[in-house]
C-alpha cells in the first residue's frame, strides 16, 4: 500500500480505530458501515470516512469496511506487524507496572532488560528480569537490538539519561519523566506527562462549575 | 480576572507553561520576555503571545512577563488554587505508583482512600491507606468530599465502575483503563491510554525508517 504524509491528528486517532476494530474482530464481526462504526465510536461517520481515506479508502459503497482487513492494515501503518524490543530505565512502582503489563507484549512490544542507577537493586528481579547497572546500558542496547527505551525516573536525571541513550543509538524514547527531553530528531520521543493530564482534568472540573454558577 | 471560552488546544498547553514558569520561579527569575520563554520552551514567541493573550495578556511591551504573577494566574485557571480529593480504584502496580507519587500532592491532588474488588486485599495498606471494598465506595465519596476517581483496573470492569461512580456523584474520572467510558457530560473524563501512546511511538519509528529508505 502507498504511504503518504498523514497529519499527526489522524495518527493520534489511529490507535483508537485499531482498538475498536480489534474488538469487532474478536466479536466475529466481518464488516461494518461507517455509520455503525460512528455510533460505536461516538465520532461522525464523515470523520471516519475522511480519516480512513488517508490510507486509500478501505470501504466500498453499500458494503462497508472489511473489519479484519482494516484492522491488519492499520496495524501495519502503526508498525505493529514488527516486534519492538524495549528496555526500562527506573525500577520504581510505575516502571514495574509497565514491565508487568502483558498487553504491550501482545502488541509486539517486548521488554528485554531493566536498568536502575541504585546499586541496592542490582541483581534483584522484576518479572524475571534482573536489574542491571547503567554502565551496561550501551552494550545491552546494541547486543539486543533495543529500539525503545522507557524512562520512568525522576526528572532530575532524565535529560542526562536521554543523552546517554542517544549516544548508544536508541531509536525512540517513551518518556514518563516530567521534563522535556532535548534529543536530535532521529530519536523519536513520546511523552506521558501524568501531571499535565491531571491538570487538564482539574481545569475541566473548574470550568464546569463556573458554567453551572453562570446558569443559576 | 475575566474567564472566557478557551480552546482545548490552548488548555492542553497550559500545564506546560505552568511547569516552565514554576521552574523559572524556583530559579529566582522575576520576569521573562516572550522571546526568552520561546527559546526555553522551543515554541515560537508568537504562539506564546497568542496563548497568553487568551487570559487578558499578562505581558507589557518592553518589560516581558512577570513570572510569579503568570505562574499564579495560570495555576488558578487550571484550578490548582483549590484542593482536590482523590480516590484510587484498583490497587495494582500502576495504582500504587500513582498513590505514591508525591508531586500530585504538592499540586493539591490528595489521595483520601483506595479501593479494590479483591477481598484478599481488604485491610492491607498502601502508603498508609487501607484497601477498602467497593461496597463502601458511595458513602466514602460523599463523606469525604471526593471529586476525582482514578481508575486503574482492567478494561472489563471499568465501564461498570464508571457507572457506579456517576451514581455516587463523582465529578471527574482519571481513566487508565484501556476503554472509553460512557458517562454523562457533567462527569469529566481524562483518559491516559498507555497503549495508544506506545502505538504512536511505533508509528513514528516506522515513518522515520521509511523516510530514510526513500532518501538512500
Amino acid at each position: 500500500m502507498e504511504k503518504k504524509e498523514i497529519s499527526q491528528a489522524v495518527i493520534g486517532r489511529l490507535p483508537r480505530y485499531f482498538r475498536y476494530l480489534g474488538e469487532l474482530r474478536d466479536e466475529g464481526v466481518e464488516r461494518i458501515s461507517s455509520q455503525e462504526l460512528s455510533e460505536r465510536m461516538k465520532v461522525t461517520a464523515s470523520q471516519i470516512r475522511q480519516d480512513l481515506n488517508n490510507f486509500g479508502g478501505f470501504g466500498q459503497q453499500g458494503y462497508g469496511y472489511n473489519v479484519e482487513y482494516l484492522y491488519v492494515e492499520i496495524g501495519k501503518i502503526l508498525g505493529l506487524d514488527k516486534q519492538h524490543n524495549l528496555i526500562l530505565i527506573g525500577v520504581g512502582n510505575l516502571g514495574q507496572a509497565l514491565v508487568n503489563y502483558v498487553n504491550f507484549e501482545r502488541r509486539g512490544f517486548i521488554f528485554r532488560g531493566i536498568f536502575d542507577k541504585d546499586p541496592q537493586l542490582y541483581g534483584t528481579r522484576v518479572r524475571g528480569f534482573i536489574v542491571r547497572p547503567m554502565e551496561e546500558l550501551c552494550d545491552f542496547i546494541q547486543e539486543n537490538n533495543i529500539d525503545i527505551a522507557v524512562i520512568t525516573i525522576p526528572k532530575e536525571g532524565a535529560v542526562q539519561v536521554a543523552e546517554q541513550l542517544t549516544n548508544c543509538g536508541i531509536k525512540a524514547i517513551w518518556n514518563f519523566a516530567h521534563v522535556d527531553l532535548n534529543v536530535p530528531p532521529h530519536v523519536r520521543v513520546e511523552n506521558v506527562h501524568l501531571s499535565d493530564s491531571l491538570m487538564k482534568l482539574s481545569y475541566n472540573i473548574e470550568r464546569y462549575e463556573k458554567e453551572q454558577e453562570l446558569e443559576n
